[in-house]
């Protein structure tokens, strides 16, 4: 049986590849190494998945354009000056499998790279001519700034709950995947109820999104994942199966957690006892379970259009979401 | 006689009270740390030049809104975000006479504090309804990020020239306060010979307090810089004084300077042998001779206004920057 993801790629083969063209495409730089750094990052393995959500809500929309492509890009940069920002902030080694863009070219052109990005994101928006579109954009780079801040202050924090959690992935993951969707409906200037559709849509996307990839930090498979798993623990980011592990455990369980997680050195071992525990009480399904739910209520948003192969499209992704393996 | 310094600081005091308000009023951050942060290095001495001449040429273009003190803080904002990106690219440890923020919060939060700073600015940009100027800041974002690239790849490079600099400094400084100036024609709706000469003037202006700054960095006084002087000369950035040196010197004092350039630690005694280079192959008078020029020419896009209190402001600020101590 043919799986989700070759019926999706079938579907938008031709899609990712005008978006790839146009990510190159748009890059413009005045100097090569901008391109050297932006590509190793953006041609590493990246899925477009906020792109492809922005060419799907603008086609669900009846967008009839020839800029959904261009703009699309848009939502990959934001999305890979984070990163470049991120591997940074978080003293990461690897990412999908390769060293990190800082640990290559330093810190210095990782940062100026990424402020590149930002930039070329607004000059690609502000072609719309559209100050919603570019108000959307503001408002989302302001979030993930806030959002991935709002993490930083939290890391090792062992009194993190699952409303801090919620509101921190809402921020630095979720709202620049309602961006996308939303975008699509205002760049094909549908009526405020479907922009409003296809932001809770992306909304609960993101927030399902991430929930599954801090669930793969410690489920997937090392060589899937592209990276070692258990880097949020060693990060000191508790994400939301150990926090669920944490409200369970017995006292004599928690007070174990609490000192592998207070450790600056994880080794494998702790790592099998974390995952041990966090299975003991639940905290892997209650993730896939909290995930599941959002996905549901994202899909429900779309109730409101009708039938037709974009929307399909965007259910299907929707449902990807939980069976992806990396 | 009264300075100059206080007949300017008398016309526009109560301008630059109004645009301090503005600045704390316009952060509005979810998280008390990017406050802190960004009220560190906004509240630590800055002059404000750039507000004040958005808020300038919008006067003389003849705006009677209430948008302009508020507009005015994205070209702080633009500058804060640069100076904390830069000085962890610098790796500078003082900043003003105080400890850099990232030596303080770190790294990241440096880096999130400044992209905050980026958003924000395009979400109060974006109240104007207006794409030019939306257009104006996108491009400068960009100018700048490439114009601190460029800086970096020239790091300790000997072989720099003049072109290089001018080209370096037009996008990493100029760009910003051209921007200032053609943002307030903009707001003002000012017809487009307008806009062009105030960017212009805003242009030549900007080139001027680039060349000023790093004179300073060789002649002023260390108390009143803030920072030990020679500091560009140990982070390998070789600017116009040092660059109109090599060009002139005998093949002997070429070597000299070289080895200094191309040591990791320059000591007292190897600056003040490059002072004296730079003084006996007229590195000093070359740069502020260029410096005047730039200023000359501000002042001179300034003629198809007819005079006015504005104007003269202008004039006036124009005549400071070849002034200033620091």
């Amino acid at each position: 049986m043919r799986g989700l993801k070759e019926e999706i790629l079938e579907s938008v083969g031709q899609d990712l590849v005008e978006i790839e063209a146009a990510l190159t495409q748009n890059l413009k730089p005045y100097l090569p190494l901008v391109s050297h750094v932006a590509k190793y990052i953006m041609f590493s393995g990246g899925k477009r998945i906020r792109p492809l959500l922005m060419v799907l809500s603008a086609r669900l929309c009846g967008y009839k354009g020839d800029y959904d492509k261009t703009l699309s890009v848009v939502f990959e940069y934001l999305h890979v000056a984070t990163l470049l920002h991120d591997d940074l902030v978080d003293g990461a080694d690897v990412r999908r499998g390769n060293p990190v863009a800082h640990s290559i070219w330093g810190n210095p052109a990782t940062v100026l790279v990424g402020d590149f990005l930002l930039a070329r994101s607004m000059g690609i928006a502000i072609q719309t001519n559209s100050t919603s579109i570019i108000d959307v954009l503001a408002h989302t780079m302001a979030q993930m700034s806030e959002g991935e801040i709002h993490q930083l202050l939290h890391r090792g924090d062992l009194a993190i709950d699952e409303r801090d959690y919620m509101e921190m992935i809402r921020r630095k993951t979720a709202y620049l995947i309602r961006a996308a969707c939303q975008v699509g409906a205002l760049l094909s200037e549908a009526p405020e109820g479907r922009v409003q559709a296809l932001a809770d849509y992306g909304h609960h996307m993101g927030i399902a999104v991430q929930m599954i990839d801090d669930l793969l930090d410690y489920t997937a498979d090392a060589e899937v994942l592209g990276k070692a798993t258990g880097t949020d623990l060693r990060e000191g980011k508790l994400t939301l199966p150990i926090i669920c592990a944490l409200n369970h455990a017995t006292s004599e369980d928690r007070r174990r957690l609490e000192t592998i997680i207070g450790d600056t050195d994880i080794t494998e071992s702790d790592f099998e006892t974390v995952l041990e525990l966090i299975e003991k009480y639940g905290g892997i399904a209650y993730t896939i379970g909290r995930a599941e739910e959002h996905i549901e209520k994202a899909k429900e948003y779309l109730g409101i259009f009708n039938a037709s192969k974009p929307r399909t499209l965007l259910e299907q992704l929707a449902d990807y979401v939980l069976v992806r393996e990396l």
